[in-house]
């Protein structure tokens, strides 16, 4: 599989089996989730805010209101952090201390790109509500100009990327294991509701399949 | 209900109808939730890790191993963002720009204090793991002098915090309501699946009523 290049920021200084470089690993995670929580700095000061984004080929879109305090200042280039996790399961050990998560990350270090030509701005936004829920963007309004210009759309490269993984049983110390207490995996995943109708919503207008099929396993 | 203080940093500058300084509202995010996202920098590049967390009374806890990067920089008091954001729905409108989702986040700026004494070290241990799956710690090792040693504790008190919520359903412009398109609210959570025994578990061990009861909201 194809390594994304290690960097000092990208190497795990502990537990490195739990490390990849491999782009197919990290484009599997970041397709799969939808949510990253988005770092940067201002005056010395980390902030930490979650937002959707899409993966399109090598790059990460976000986008988000012209006027977000977080779109305002990464479009000028700031060093950021991407994190995506995936909780997959509680790991429920013998000891306490050996108790634990599985789950899948991603991290990403970059400068964000600007997406300003409206061609590309549209495309961006299709490949984000396309990731978020597929087949939607055929069926609902566009954006108009107005909206195009009240959206930041910004792309990040993935260059300097690197996954970090957790699977399978507890690991206990080997004493420990004759202890008379249920051990192994609570799997947890996320997973959808009945759709709730918009008040406003005529009674005649079914619901489409990709609604009633949402899944986000692909 | 009790009123966290306005900062700077924790006043919404847009949509300041989704915030909220209410210590109940932060605290009910807070104690659904169990991973957070930490925001910190070292040398001018923010890093953002994912890690579980507990809260106890104002303070929120985390720990992790005494080689960690993080908790390494962490306890020497750098600044740090904590976020906890649980995703509540996909908002589905009639426009591609009024696409939103349905979300509770909590966002705390504050620096660390490390939990030395061990009495303390072993309450916000246990805070932890009950936060995490209650009930479970009276069934497991209690951690050994050496595990201590090489846990590192923090907490993180909840004095400049902020949530911010989105619910409901879309909202749309007037004109396209009209729309021959489904609109609404498609719900997200987390679930559990099946526990997964671990490979060395004895046949004659009954799962505990904590892990095939166990759900998320409180």
């Amino acid at each position: 599989m194809t390594q994304i290049q290690q960097t000092p920021r990208t190497t795990l200084k502990r537990l490195p089996k739990r490390g990849s470089h491999e782009r197919e690993t990290i484009n599997q995670i970041l397709d799969e989730g939808f949510i990253c929580h988005i770092g940067f700095v201002i005056d010395g000061q980390p902030f930490v805010i979650p937002t959707g984004y899409a993966r399109v080929d090598d790059q990460l879109i976000v986008h988000g209101s012209q006027a977000s305090r977080m779109l305002r200042a990464l479009k000028t280039g700031i060093d950021m952090c991407v994190t995506v996790t995936l909780i997959d399961g509680l790991v429920l050990a013998r000891s306490a201390f050996h108790h634990s998560m599985n789950y899948r990350s991603v991290v990403i270090f970059g400068r964000a790109t600007l997406i300003e030509n409206r061609e590309d701005k549209i495309a961006a936004l299709f490949a984000l509500s396309e990731h978020i829920i597929r087949d939607r963007w055929a069926d609902v309004r566009e954006p108009n100009e107005v909206e195009l210009q009240q959206t930041t759309v910004l792309s990040l490269t993935l260059a300097e990327a690197s996954a970090k993984i957790r699977t399978g049983p507890p690991l206990d110390d080997e004493e420990d294991y004759a202890m008379n207490v249920w051990a192994g995996v609570l799997p947890l995943r996320m997973t959808t509701d009945s759709p709730i109708a918009d008040p406003r919503l005529p009674d005649d207008i079914d619901l489409p399949p990709y609604i009633t099929d949402y899944t986000r396993h692909k």
